[in-house]
């Protein structure tokens, strides 16, 4: 299970490029996990399921069907915010596309609870996070990441 | 998506009992969510996989290896007991077997957020619970429920 | 630290039963820690206020201005109904006033917890739970509870 | 209530200036809210009871007895990281000093909702976050975010 965060507002290329993402990972047998909604979200699982992949939608709200429509598994936690950790916790690995600061302070979780972290045109505040410069090489870098060693 | 609760520790029979709920749940095309942990939580996702269900386990951990083997997607909140609520806002309706002060704790959200919740020997706190004599009964019984109108 | 849960929604003969508890509470040197909202929750601050006592409120919401006006010290959680379990983690012993299922729910995660509950005119689920006629006694049997060994 | 946000590890400078940022802002009358343990949070307690201030410490674990000498209010989520979020929804601005994974996640909460943030050899991630170059500075400049208009 590979986590996709970024914002749930994003521009068309940022949305494109969160779609990529989605479908190199479900490609490649990853379950996506995510914060459910919009923007990023939403694109990282449209991606997956047009690649027959399996998404989970870990929600901030108490009602399962706030989910984005490419949704498998919503998870509504009532938490707010702190459902961020949620994701971050259950994800072996972290995929950041762009991002606000909601998107920085998960990033920040992962790098504090040792995640490994690939970022696409994201937030550079640690030398921990792996850059790409596609959503190819981003999966790419992923699968090396968490390959059983 | 239907919640089980119950206890961690619980004997055969109730462990029997809430086996057959799990298998009897997949067989009517239902998701489970539950503690992802052992006892009745490990008996309804047994069950659940027996008759080709899915099943998804909300942990209080931070470590999604800590499931037991018969959950599918496992959910590491890193929240403690405060994961049973995650488990109850996501669900469409909460099958009750047995259990202790925790599994009360957890009916009392469901009465709170005005969840359907079905009984099989469990705590006799309110008329709402709707109570039932066996497995195949629980789960006709939750089939109503969430049945649209 | 000394937990009063109770009903947001209460009559005036709750209520009444409520401020006094509060009010002994703090007469005995307690800090009262509660939900922070109104009812019970607020007699009870109030009644620790008329009597120079200290008070804290654990909010659901994201905004300290929530809270009743007799807490001193607001924690606004954004956590919803799982700030319940902030304030049973947080208190030495807990006092039941009458409640609902949320109050339910708090007693039971006392309960799992093994936190001592003093319990007036409310939810009979366990001999565990220590029951008072009056909040003069209620708080007596706190006091007892409590003390160091 | 003034958050100060900052590690639980951190050298004896850091301590100081986080002890002075405590002092000074207890003398101007705030009641400091943090995360209750060593480090940063340590030391701006022990400044906030220097002079006479009071203290509130938002712990990760379930035992009040967790928290630092220095903490008046220990409050015990038993929520892990999640508590990060309670400190920052309770604030009315927050005071960063210096700081590793854990304060950037802070910050970022901080800055998604809005909170007013000043720093002191802190992450610099954003514009919004007002740099100060000594805890009497910084304590000004809170002073001057949360005055009324």
């Amino acid at each position: 299970m590979i986590a996709v965060i970024g914002a749930r507002g994003c521009d068309q290329r940022i949305y494109d490029l969160a779609y990529q993402a989605g479908r190199e990972l479900a490609a490649h047998g990853f379950t996506i996990i995510c914060g459910g909604l919009g923007g990023v979200m939403e694109a990282a699982c449209k991606g997956a399921k047009s690649a027959g992949g399996k998404t989970v939608g870990i929600l901030p709200g108490d009602n399962p069907a706030d989910a984005n429509p490419y949704v498998d598994i919503p998870i509504a936690t009532g938490l707010g915010v702190a459902r961020n950790l949620v994701i971050i916790h259950s994800a072996r690995a972290v995929l950041a596309v762009n991002g606000s600061f909601g998107t920085l302070s998960e990033l920040a979780f992962a790098l504090q609870l040792n995640k490994p972290v690939v970022g696409l045109e994201t937030w550079n505040v640690s030398e921990k996070i792996i850059t790409a410069s596609s959503a190819q090489e981003a999966v790419e870098k992923i699968t090396i990441l968490v390959r059983p060693v």
